[in-house]
């Protein structure tokens, strides 16, 4: 068990975490504090909560933004326990999410037009500085305290293990619906077959667009056209094959996090098309001829706004699109973030917090 | 004077030119013929040629795909000789003038849709093969032939020498109106202050945009300021000025044609703003953080359509956006591009063909 320290401790809401320490990564128990439930509040316990590849990256301080212990997680799905005096969206007992989000200035330009993962000074739900001046915790945690406005009711008929949509899923959404990926006779790209990516298919053809999946391994073919019911594969270095393709795609959604080869993917865009980048990588070497002869754009594309978010939940459930998860128990989490480094996971670790945290203290 | 070559000289009109004969670049008389006046066809005594930088990077053959002897040339005014039969909308006599492009499928979803330049097989006015088979040769010489449908009205109010709006021109007045940077309210970079930038200073302004220059030398601003009557003006090296400008563009037209560092750049932009590139470059390395985060494209602009052209002619005509040209014989072609690679140029050459060619023979 760590330490306790003080800036963690100054709330009064006892909690228990899985946090990263240090540089290592390595998880390990966690007793701090979350503030009391503020007039605007929701406090839940939290039940599933997803590992995305960026807590990995957040673990490891590869970004070097990191503020230690880290307590990862922001695809967090619970039960409301608390509700302050002002909520008006939630009671005790209701099924919620939260997402990446915990907070934004509400003011912008891109807050007041429901963008507010765009929203220049975010609060997110891990690693950021809230307004109380406290570090933000996640969801590798027991309890989860939100203002109702980042808070997502979770339909009935959505398994509560599905928490992935709430990263993954609307990161893929949003771009989707944003930039008119979202209807027959669109012909959509996906390269790379990971958390995001199988996401990317399900929600493609759930809106009715033809899907061709982009992958460095050929093996993953049967799985992408059977299992989640894509309509093409490209192996990307296949040269006749991708050629063959060329021109084809209204859009691409790129979710590998990084740097790769792009002339052959952006050489597969028609005329106008996107290449959607939302796979956190430094930089992307971008061949110019071709975006100029094409009229063609790379693009970066953030997580999504609240209100979408709510939509793509309820889309999700309509259209039953469920990521494909395993789920563990939060104390296999640093074996699980070993194998997410080497991409050894379909699709998404799900930690089940509930059953399993109060175990490992 | 060169040696004559057989395919130059299968077609029955004779023609003299200033041609590049190999990867040297340097330029001498060349006699050459081209076709009969088609029944479509338009036959123009050239008055002007505009001197670009591609013509440059032809005739050195840096990319690859010169085919000697070439003769550049594709911002071209002239005066109707003979029409085709069929022809339309020209009569001998008229004053027009010829883009990049003489030919088109005119069948794709682009060229049906007023955006020629984005047709998959388009022939351009120098160094494509047309339809008989043999390679164009561009304005570099005494006379052109175009069919109707590439070939502009000039104005009789807009100089003859303003012949550099037919590449320069559309080139920048093209994204300016396809991306929506062409109103009051709207803020408008411009990165390199050459061929292209003066005259994106100069559509901008007469749009009604605010418009800032960045640019590498201090020395430009009194000019970009006072001359071209730009409002702005970043040196792209100067660290405050750049982060004190940071998120307060729409859009930013990048003119340079070589690789050049973009953070900076894309740090300019507002949320969802757009790098529109116009310079053809071999690859530019794109930060993707910054684009996820703001939601911001990298996008790729070709010249414009037929449509499109013959609008900003008109234009620039009613609003007197004329190019800053140097006007040079025939015979100082040589010295002008070696000027032109060391930028030492405000802000095109301009040859005066009718001029100065017959007496260089």
């Amino acid at each position: 068990m760590a330490t306790t320290k003080s800036l963690e401790t100054r709330h009064p809401v006892k909690a228990l975490a899985w946090a990263a320490e240090d540089s290592s990564g390595k998880f390990s128990p966690l007793k701090f504090s979350r503030r009391a439930t503020g007039e605007h509040d929701v406090q839940f316990k939290v039940l599933y909560c997803g590992i995305c590849h960026s807590d990995l990256h957040l673990a490891k301080n590869e970004w070097g933004t990191t503020q230690y212990p880290l307590v990862p997680g922001h695809e967090i799905v619970g039960v409301v326990t608390e509700v302050g005096n002002k909520v008006e969206k939630f009671k005790i007992g209701d099924k919620v999410g939260v997402g990446c989000l915990v907070g934004c200035c509400r003011e912008c330009a891109q807050c007041k037009s429901n963008d507010e993962s765009y929203c220049p000074k975010p609060v997110f739900s891990t690693n950021s500085v809230y307004y109380d001046g406290t570090v933000t915790y996640g969801g590798f945690s027991d309890i989860m305290i939100s203002d109702e406005y980042f808070v997502f009711h979770w339909p009935e008929n959505l398994p509560l293990e599905s928490a992935p949509l709430l990263c993954a899923g609307i990161t893929t959404y949003s771009p989707l619906r944003r930039y008119g990926l979202d209807k027959p006779g669109i012909n959509v790209g996906v390269v790379g077959l990971g958390g995001i990516g199988h996401l990317t298919v399900k929600f493609a053809k759930a809106l009715g667009c033809k899907v061709t999946v982009i992958s460095t391994s050929p093996n993953k073919k049967k799985e992408a056209i059977e299992t989640l019911g894509a309509d093409e594969f490209l192996v990307s270095h296949d040269q006749e094959q991708m050629q063959a393709a060329a021109g084809t795609l209204d859009g691409i959604i790129d979710t590998v996090s990084a740097n790769h080869p792009v002339l052959p993917i952006v050489n597969l865009l028609k005329t106008y098309g996107k290449l959607i980048v939302v796979g956190i990588m430094e930089k992307l070497e971008v061949p110019i001829p071709l975006m100029i002869s094409g009229g063609k754009s790379v693009v970066g594309s953030a997580f999504g706004g609240v209100k979408e978010t709510q939509e793509m939940i309820e889309f999700a459930a309509k259209h039953k699109i469920l990521p494909d998860v395993e789920i563990i128990p939060m104390d296999y989490v640093n074996t699980a973030m070993e194998r997410l480094a080497k991409g050894d996971i379909k699709y998404r670790f799900v930690i089940d917090v509930a059953n399993s945290l109060k175990k490992t203290e």
